[in-house]
């Protein structure tokens, strides 16, 4: 009988070309997949719940695969974290009903993005934060920020196929927010589901609010004219965490009968 | 008319081979001199308050360099990070009296060895952590390291070059301070000095401590024994950092003829 089982994987992105198989690349699914193929003596594909750029980390993606070997939940995180090169890291599995999916029963993600405002960029944050140079006003960043809170169409802000039919662009954010962390600050992005290079459009829309080269009607009209031409430049990788993946407790309770 | 400076450096050891100059390996300080002796148009030697192994960090590292340029300290830090690859930081500048040296004028050093304690290692701090699987008794690792504190002959606990004539073991150690942190604890050490390799000989003891394999009287056998061969394995480099350098304010404080 096959059976499904849950991944919670930590990674730093910075030398795979990102989550997704790529031919003439090393991705992470690329070396999770062996890892867990060796484990389980059979090819396993491992599907995440999105894919991740070149250079983003994750502290808590979460992927699912299929088997029907049995398997030891303990021995199954220390040979695969065996396995697997350091900075890709296992954290957790668990069984999951036959019908969980990562990407479909997704009921919430969480990205941070970090910034460091120090003078000097300090060379253990190098590969974790964006170092911005310039004075921001954090309170122009804070209120631009709630004006992507709520259910909206994104067009402007993500890097669409426009040639797929039926593309849904509008997506819920829960909350946008702005913490304080040594050395800088963080942004929070808590919604329903993001699209490709959406995190990473606002941040970078946001900085130009914070550097007060754009009002908040300015951004107001960007969301309106539903054109990625208008947003300005996303904000590189290196600073970007998936941080947390959430579902619905129904989607993770197995029934008696599995 | 010279004048010396004294830096403040942080670096990532990860990819170096140490502080100091040598043959065929890429050292901070060969890199270093490189990015000032171009800002100040002619060859430097930089001299630090120590040398660190291969694959040790430093947050403050302290150095001191002399030139007959003028030096803008506001564009030598600018133009000099530039130069610099960005797991080096050149963090402070600023003029000392001549007779200012960052070896023989320290007052103290203090070093950090970060543990991390999870079961599995998160990828961002497998650069800046040791991991420990197995489970440590933290107080007798607290009180082991309490043995350390005070004026002591740590020949025992440092890899001594033994046929140079003369060497004089005896150090002074402030305190030894066990913190939480997140994830994992962090060793502190405060001293006037350290010999080579003593920090990460201290902590392989403790380790054995903690794991209940060394008591507080072998501990004591060993220091008795002068003998490096008694005590055990050094910790790897990799969670050892060089925090700060203490020197006193009369060494710093610049007389009105200079």
């Amino acid at each position: 009988m096959s059976r499904k089982f849950k991944l919670i994987i930590a990674y730093d992105g910075t030398h795979y070309s990102g989550w997704q198989i790529q031919p003439n690349a090393i991705s992470i699914q690329e070396l999770v997949e062996k890892a867990i193929g060796t484990f389980v003596r059979h090819p396993v594909r491992v599907v995440a719940s999105g894919r991740t750029d070149a250079g983003v980390h994750a502290r808590g993606q979460v992927a699912h695969f299929s088997t029907e070997s049995d398997l030891d939940t303990f021995r199954f995180l220390l040979s695969v974290n065996g396995l697997l090169p350091r900075d890709i890291r296992v954290k957790e599995v668990c069984q999951v009903p036959e019908n969980f999916h990562s990407q479909y029963s997704v009921e919430g993600k969480t990205y941070h993005y970090h910034l460091c405002l120090e003078k000097f960029q300090s060379p253990f944050s190098r590969l974790y934060t964006l170092h911005v140079r310039e004075r921001l006003d954090l309170n122009l960043l804070q209120q631009a920020a709630q004006l992507f809170v709520g259910t909206h169409d994104f067009t402007s802000f993500a890097n669409l196929d426009l040639s797929k039919p039926n593309l849904n662009a509008v997506r819920t954010i829960k909350r946008v927010d702005l913490c304080e962390e040594f050395g800088g600050v963080r942004l929070e992005f808590e919604g329903n589901g993001f699209l490709y290079k959406m995190v990473r459009n606002i941040v970078g829309v946001l900085l130009d609010a914070a550097r007060g080269k754009k009002t908040n009607e300015e951004i107001l009209k960007i969301f309106a004219a539903r054109d990625r031409k208008q947003c300005g430049r996303a904000v590189p990788p290196q600073g970007l965490f998936l941080d947390h993946v959430d579902f619905p407790t129904s989607a993770l309770e197995m029934s008696a009968s599995e």
